[in-house]
C-alpha cells in the first residue's frame, strides 16, 4: 500500500509542483489534485502530468485527503487556511512551503483552533529550502528536494505521529528535514536570505532606472550574475515574506547598513588595511562555508543521514 | 613566424597565467617569461607550462621583449611601472589586467612620459572582463578568455598600431575587444563590478562576527551561495580597486543605500505594493538582461564579431 491515497496541492508552482512530482517517482502517492489561481497553469501542470486532476471544490476534495500541501506565497495562506478549514478531514495531514513560519503558524492557528477533531495537531509547518528564482508548474522537477534541507517548526499542539508522517513525506521526497522553533526560522532566514534578496533587487533595480542602464547592463558579468541571480525571483511572493518577516529583515537591513557605513569611513579614510581586513574575513569565511558545505553534501549522500 | 617572440608577464595568477595559456594554445608566442612576488607560485607556473622561464632581471629580460602584460593588483602598478619604464625596448608594447582605469592610466603617464622612445604610444590600457573568486597560476586557463569582453581604454598618446596589435592580442586569447574612455569604464565598473563585491563581502562579514555566526551559515542555500561567490575574492586586488576608484564607488554605495531606505519605507508603512513593483522591476530588467546576454553569446559565436 502506498504511503498515501490522495495529496491536495494548493498552489502547483515550482515548490507545489515539485512535491507532487517527487512523491509520484517515489511511488508514495495514489492520486494528487491540484488547486490554485491561474486556471492556465493548472491546465499545464495537468498535462505535464505534475497532478492527476484539477480541484474545483474543497469540500469534495478535502474530506479524504491524507496529505495538503499549501504552496501559495504567504500572503494568502491566512485566507486560504480559513477556507480549507471546515473541509478537512479527521485525519488529514496539513503542511505548507512558506518561506516564512512565525506569521504562518499564527495564521493556522486562528484558522484550525477547533475546527476540526485534534485542531492543530495535524498541521506541521514546513519550510523547504529549495527556492530558485523560476515558477509556475513548468517548472517543478521530481529531484528538486533531493539532499535540500527543509526546516519544520512543529508547534506545542502537534501530534507527534503527524510529524513523523509529514516528516516522512519530504524526506521521501530527498530533502534532509532539520527543525527549528518559528522565532529562530525567521532570525535565521531574514539574515540568509530575506537580506539577499531584497540587496539583489535593490541593485538591479538601481542600475535598470538609469537613463544611460544599457551601458551599464552591457558591461556586467560573471559576477553581476551569479549575485544578481535572485533578483530574477517571484515579485509577489517576495512581497510576501518581506511583509511577513519585516521586523526581522528591517534589523537586518540595519545591521547590514551598518557595514556599509565601516565601508565607507574606509574608502573616505583611504584606508586600506581596513578594508583588507574586512575582506579577507569575508573571504576566509564564505571559503570555510562553501567547503563545509561541499563536505556536509557529500557525507549526506553517502549516509543518508537527516540533519535532526 | 609568430605574432609574438618574447612575452613578458608581471604577475602569474588567474588572469596573467590564462593570458599566457591562451597564446601558447594559440601558437602566437614564442616563449614566455614570468615575474612575481610569490617564487612559489613562479615555480608552480613553470611545472604546469604556464610560463617557460622565472624572470629576475628586468634590464636583461625587458629590452627585447614584444609585449608585456602587467597583471598584478593595481596598487603595485605604479612602483612597477616606475621599475619596468627604463628597460623597454624601442618596439615592447605594454598592456593590462587593472579592474580600474582611471589610475592605470595616471600611473603609466607618470611612468612612461620620455622615458623611452615614443612615450607613452605603446602603453595600450586593458581590462580583461574575466575576473573569478580563483587567483594564483594554478586557476590559470587557456580559454579563460573565450567570449569574454576586454575593455579597452586607448589613449591619446598611443600609436594607432599599437593599439591594433594589444586589441590581435586579447582577441587571440579568444575575447570580445569593446572600447571605452577610462571615465566611462571607472563609472560603469563601480556599478556593475566595485559595489556588488563590496555588497558581497559586507553580508558574509556581517554573518561571520555574530556569536552565533554557525546556525546562520548552516541554512544559508543556493541564493546565498551564487550571492556571495564574489566574496571569496582576493582580499588586496579588492582593497587596490575600491581604493583606485574610490570616488566613483562611494556615489554608487551612496544612491545604493538610498534605495536600501526606500525599501525600509516600504517596509515600515508594511506597502506591499511599492516593494511588489520594486521587485518586478528588478526581475523584469534581470530577466531581460539575461536573455540579452545569451542572444550576443550565441550570436558571438556564430560570426566571431568584436563589440567594437
Amino acid at each position: 500500500m502506498r504511503e498515501f491515497g490522495k495529496i491536495v496541492i494548493y498552489g502547483v508552482g515550482l515548490i507545489g509542483g515539485s512535491f507532487a512530482r517527487a512523491l509520484k517517482a517515489a511511488g508514495a502517492v495514489d492520486e494528487v489534485v491540484g488547486f490554485g489561481r491561474r486556471p492556465e497553469n493548472l491546465t499545464e501542470a495537468v498535462r505535464l502530468g505534475v497532478i492527476d486532476r484539477v480541484g474545483t471544490d474543497p469540500a469534495r476534495e478535502l474530506p479524504d485527503a491524507d496529505l495538503v500541501l499549501v504552496a501559495t506565497p504567504v500572503g494568502q495562506m491566512s485566507a486560504l487556511f480559513a477556507q480549507i478549514a471546515p473541509h478537512l478531514g479527521e485525519r488529514t495531514l496539513i503542511t505548507d512551503g512558506g518561506s516564512t513560519k512565525r506569521g504562518v503558524v499564527a495564521a493556522a492557528r486562528a484558522a484550525f483552533s477547533g475546527a476540526f477533531a485534534d485542531g492543530l495537531a495535524r498541521f506541521v509547518p514546513a519550510h523547504p529550502i529549495a527556492g530558485t528564482e523560476n515558477s509556475g508548474a513548468a517548472a517543478a522537477r521530481a529531484d528538486l528536494f533531493q539532499g535540500r534541507k527543509v526546516v519544520l517548526t512543529p508547534t506545542a499542539e502537534n501530534h507527534a505521529e503527524a510529524v513523523a508522517r509529514v516528516q516522512r513525506a519530504w524526506t521521501t521526497c530527498g530533502a534532509e528535514v532539520c527543525r527549528l522553533t518559528p522565532e529562530q526560522h525567521d532570525r535565521v532566514f531574514a539574515a540568509v536570505s530575506h537580506l539577499p534578496h531584497l540587496l539583489a533587487f535593490a541593485l538591479v533595480r538601481d542600475l535598470a532606472e538609469r537613463p544611460d542602464a544599457p551601458l551599464f547592463f552591457d558591461f556586467a558579468a560573471s559576477g553581476f550574475r551569479d549575485f544578481t541571480r535572485i533578483a530574477a525571483s517571484h515579485p509577489e511572493m517576495w512581497r510576501d515574506i518581506c511583509l511577513d518577516n519585516r521586523e526581522a529583515l528591517l534589523a537586518e537591513i540595519e545591521t547590514y547598513a551598518q557595514q556599509l557605513r565601516e565601508f565607507k569611513t574606509a574608502l573616505r579614510k583611504n584606508d586600506g588595511a581596513a578594508l583588507e581586513t574586512r575582506f579577507a574575513v569575508a573571504r576566509a569565511a564564505r571559503r570555510a562555508w562553501s567547503e563545509e558545505n561541499i563536505r556536509q553534501k557529500s557525507q549526506a549522500a553517502s549516509t543518508n543521514k537527516p540533519c535532526t
